[in-house]
């Protein structure tokens, strides 16, 4: 039996860190990454995603079209990268957080009374 | 050999993102989620997420406290979860993008030039 | 000769920023007001106020209604108030600034080349 | 006696909003300036000034440096358009608003409770 470790799905996202500590750590960035920097980075890739939706009606892959799609490609590559980085500093485990929130969500807002409403949306 | 099922290193991201489309059908609110919608709310939690540091120096996991770092990992949660469900509208594998990000990062800010300099950061 | 004092258009501007010197004076708050602190003080407010239009289609005064409309109005106070603060503290005259960004916008975009299309828009 | 007219002191702000109204008018663009449009475009202008503070320690004007600096007032400059269009969209009197906003405040946090604490600002 060769294949007996765990599968341990969160694989994917634990390497994408491990990269993102190396690639701060061989050029000495990692004194610039406080939370607070990496969250204002975050913040501004959020807006420059943000930014191509702006004047558009909805923002489908059709009506951004095949250039503008691959810059929104890479700006959620963007706040993918500086969320992971975020995480890592605050050793906060993203996918168990959202999993834990979207339980959590699931009993907020129950199917049976919010369906075919819009109440969350229109009176938050 | 029981285990020869290739290990999918993505599957931890895959499960949230198909959880979060079966709530968002559930409740009949995929009516709203339009990239546009969602890029817009990405905006407001990643806002939120930063409000905590506003005022703090640098927002480490000390200068937080516990339940303030609460709220922050409740916070990242969020982000991370309307990250996946605007990459999933747009039919973007986030993990892919980030790691070519990251391949491209890794050529424009070569070791040899940027280590001990903070140019990227200062300069832009 | 009564009115002989010479009309000073941006009084208005003046007194607020005097008012808010005077209010973060009072509780000696300036402490706090860093400029890198106040841009992100601004644009946590700004994210407050596009929350109340994220699941909206165009957000008018009828499609927000008169509660959430209130709302509105004191976010963009917040607004106003942070960024009259920011500049304040880095001594740029806002509405000076307006204008000449106005100016060169509209040799930047000249009406007979634009006018009817929405390329600025569309292609940025 | 000469000068009569009563001293509007909202005249600065008032004749931005009339050019402002004006330079729409005149490429046809009032089309895609719906309040949500606005307020998604006055995040991404808050962004971008945001963006020149991201590394920096506190982004005094000799930390930011002259050139940068000059980015950061048009950036200032763009907000406060952003700002007064989507204002003006909504029928909202911006002086007013804050006027009336810095008076609570000013309830809201009475001078001999807060002063010399930090308590708005680390306990929200």
């Amino acid at each position: 039996m060769i294949n007996d470790k765990p599968l341990d799905s969160t694989d994917a996202l634990e390497a994408l860190r491990a990269a993102l500590r190396q690639f701060a750590a061989d050029r000495d960035w990692s004194q610039f990454h406080t939370p607070k920097n990496l969250a204002t980075a975050l913040t501004v890739e959020v807006a420059e995603l943000l930014e191509h939706f702006q004047w558009l009606r909805e923002g489908s892959s059709a009506e951004l079209g095949p250039d503008r799609l691959a810059d929104v490609r890479q700006e959620l590559a963007d706040v993918l990268i500086y969320l992971v980085m975020l995480a890592d500093q605050l050793d906060v485990d993203l996918l168990q957080a959202a999993r834990y929130k979207l339980e959590r969500n699931a009993e907020k807002y129950p199917v049976d009374k919010v369906r075919g409403t819009s109440r969350k949306y229109t009176e938050l």
